[in-house]
């Protein structure tokens, strides 16, 4: 029990944007009483994180930055956990936990497993707590509060490893949600990486009609589309992370297209507001949520 | 300019729903003196809404509550609208002017014109305000406040009732844009009734992969489902009066999935995000619309 006493003295955060400064401002105000460095390339970011208090120290360089954490926390896109962890794992020390918040984990998690050394811990989370917005300034430390958070354990996982981070985001207000990582790439394909998908080629659709047109949509397409406005660089990464879970979802999308179109084609109204029926009933039942 | 003087006394609305109430109350609020007339079928619905003070006279008798009135308002689902001008065009008094607030508009042009007798003048609206929420209890006097009106006269519109038609949404704070009704159907096709459709197919083909899994989704998957909470019987009759334009947003739209598709196929990641950077920026235009 001594090497994961359930407290942490040393926090190190790779990634200083929404996710990884909302967690810096989340442990302050739930009483977190150690350090926090903030660890990342653009060091005026690092520089303002830090003057803004959501940080006590900094680092640009990754294999400096983490040198004494007990806790390091992936926050930037998935696309460099892999580069980051080849970076950072020799400098890592003995008894330390690595966790992170990417949307994607079953892949991430077979890459990075292997390339931490005896001692330290890997343990995969995904707090569902985005916002079509990104960086420091959107951050809050009521981000994750009654927000689900996904944490996706494998055999190799670490039982204490895995308390300890159980622990530190339910100190933050998380609702913890254990998964298989496959599982959870399968259910976030379909409830978050395709709606992102979807979204995107909904716009290019509209603009493929008359590139003017947009501006006659009312809030409806407003909010529908307002997951376009996410960070494109992430989301490729989510992309390239979960190709075949999110291919797979998107072809069944298409199915269903296909038979609107399908009903369309017959005038079948009947059918079609059963099908209309289908989806208000259950999407009724997240409004709640 | 007699029988069109600027000012009418006598407004009958047909349909005291969210858009029919909400026009009542914006009258209201905005000067109007007159009287305004509620129809509909379900007389508690009426009567609460004379007990509210949205209404000051009701009947549920579509040809004998239209009687005196000098402007019509058709504000039921636009399904009903041929039977409901069947029923009381023999009981609208010459000079009246006979409007809507359908989110269809050619076809249902085609079949209101010839019904309306010499000396009555239709004209044809679209304000774009809509909610997911329908009935009475949604309505508020600001729904058409700064909202888009597309008002679509045809070749056959007398030029005065046009007028004052324009200057009563115009009174309420509508942002008045003319549009031929045909134009009309095409651009809403692609904006506001292929994303409801999206919509309802996004839910759906989510339930196909597993009925429980959409209480994982965060606020991104609610915003861009909250669509698919509207009334079915609403969102069916506008697709059975725009078939045609609404089968080819849905054609385009299914061809873009297919390209996303492709690209996911193809592990094409650079073609994806340059796809993604284009519904994106699109996206942007229209965030402080």
């Amino acid at each position: 029990m001594d090497r994961y006493n359930m407290d942490f003295t040393n926090i190190a955060i790779i990634g200083v944007g929404l996710m990884g400064s909302s967690f810096a401002l989340a442990l302050r105000k739930n009483g977190y009483k150690g350090k926090i460095t903030g660890i990342g390339r653009r060091e005026k970011n690092l520089i303002k994180a830090k003057d803004l208090g959501i940080i006590d120290d900094y680092s640009t360089v990754h294999a400096e930055g983490v040198k004494n954490a007990d806790l390091i926390l992936l926050a930037s896109s998935v696309g460099q956990f892999e580069q980051i962890a080849k970076n950072i794992r020799n400098n890592i020390k003995n008894g330390a936990i690595v966790t992170d918040v990417g949307s994607v984990k079953a892949g991430i998690i077979r890459k990075l497993e292997p390339l931490m050394h005896e001692g330290v811990s890997f343990v995969g989370c995904h707090p569902i707590a985005g916002k079509e917005c990104s960086g420091m300034d959107a951050a809050t430390a009521d981000l994750f509060n009654n927000a689900k958070c996904i944490i996706t354990p494998t055999s190799n996982t670490n039982k204490e490893a895995l308390d300890r981070v159980i622990d530190i985001w339910g100190r933050i207000g998380s609702k913890i949600i254990l998964m298989s990582p496959e599982e959870h790439d399968l259910v976030f394909a379909a409830v978050s990486h395709l709606p992102h998908v979807v979204a995107y080629a909904l716009v290019n659709s509209i603009l493929n009609v008359d590139k003017d047109i947009l501006h006659y949509g009312g809030r409806g397409l407003k909010d529908m589309t307002r997951i376009a406005l996410s960070p494109t660089e992430l989301w490729r990464d989510i992309c390239t992370n979960n190709r075949n879970d999110i291919l797979k979802t998107l072809k069944r999308f298409s199915s269903s297209i296909s038979k609107m179109i399908k009903l369309f084609e017959n005038s079948d109204w009947t059918g079609l507001e059963k099908e209309f029926l289908r989806a208000k009933e259950a999407r009724k039942l997240i409004e709640s949520d």
